[in-house]
């Protein structure tokens, strides 16, 4: 069976499962608690398994992936029905481009280690914590909403009529967003798709306070 | 003809010239300049064409693709040959886990509207901007170094004897390591596959000052 290394709070571990329930594939939850004890993922054995020290990571059989995003295509790829990317090349660069906006200009300047630094190191106070965070989803929510408020490839989802990568990664950023109490008034496109993903069932089991580890 | 939005300096950018070099796609290069006149990437035009306004952005025909982790998804499906992945879904796994451990947890710290945000709103003097820099790209290398020397997949390049989409991402990051005067010694891996990587013709030509918006 598929082991999944995961925190309920990792909106990375989110993303992945979510797309374990859209395909229907059933894993084993094994928790990460990223601020007990000074951080399990620190721990010797987590740390061997991944390097990066981070969540999520997904072992079959043998095999160990690293990464989220990694792990989409992955499943993808492994299990490819039902498909989380589109047929053609444009839109599949599509749904991509969509998913690393949030992987790659958002989530990363909001990652519990980068807070860390910024109070830790950097000494900065709560406030302009909070301010950092709310700047950096902000920006990248202000260019996914044009992204997707301007093609008419957009649809029910990011991409058409049925869940892709790029919705497996909106769903946790706006579940952060609201988290930290951000406005979304200016994101009505990010807002109804995030809406119609929460009315399907696989994303509803993915959530944060539903996973083992939420106790 | 291809055309790919770019800045000389920006490694997200120099990733897909590799990639463009690699796979001999001749591309005309489009210079955007981040610095100049409060940076070209926000230009009315350019933020129509990348919503994010970022670059790189490749444009093929009527396709616009961002991102420069989508661009090359997308080269290697509309242009296979040569692979920039390998054929198997686990080492196309490893090879994504590790562009992505670049992409995500290095680059979009030490991008340059972090840095003009930490020095700008959060008022930090060049010694600790300089030492933010190299924090992130230390513990990402630290990751890496490990990822690649404990795995027998790690050949003359980051998997196998061939380029693939990691040492796309991995050259430009450690020529930016470079360029801050980071020290690399204790990662040899790295710097081995750096150097096999640099002995390439493909590698040379998308070098930042060859390009023809570097004068």
């Amino acid at each position: 069976m598929l082991k999944l290394h995961t925190y309920f709070r990792s909106s990375a571990s989110y993303r992945v499962r979510i797309a374990l329930q859209l395909k229907g594939l059933t894993f084993e939850s094994i928790g990460v608690h990223l601020l007990r004890e000074g951080g399990a993922q620190h721990s010797p054995d987590y740390a061997a398994l991944n390097p990066t020290r981070l969540v999520p990571t997904l072992q079959d059989g043998e095999h160990t992936v690293g990464q989220s995003l990694a792990i989409l295509e992955y499943l993808e790829e492994t299990h490819p029905t039902p498909a989380l990317l589109p047929p053609d090349a444009p839109g599949r660069a599509r749904v991509r481009a969509l998913a690393l906006t949030i992987a790659c200009e958002i989530h990363p300047l909001n990652n519990l280690r980068v807070l860390q630094y910024l109070t830790q190191e950097l000494k900065i106070d709560e406030a302009a914590k909070t301010a950092w965070y709310r700047h950096w989803i902000t920006l990248g929510f202000t260019a996914l909403e044009s992204l997707l408020a301007s093609s008419p490839e957009t649809g029910t989802f990011c991409h058409g009529h049925t869940p892709t990568q790029a919705d497996c990664c909106l769903v946790p950023q706006v579940a952060n967003a609201r988290r930290f109490d951000i406005p979304l008034d200016a994101f009505p496109c990010i807002v109804r798709i995030d809406a119609a993903c929460q009315a399907l069932d696989a994303f509803a089991q993915a959530r944060p306070e539903l996973q083992p580890d939420a106790a």
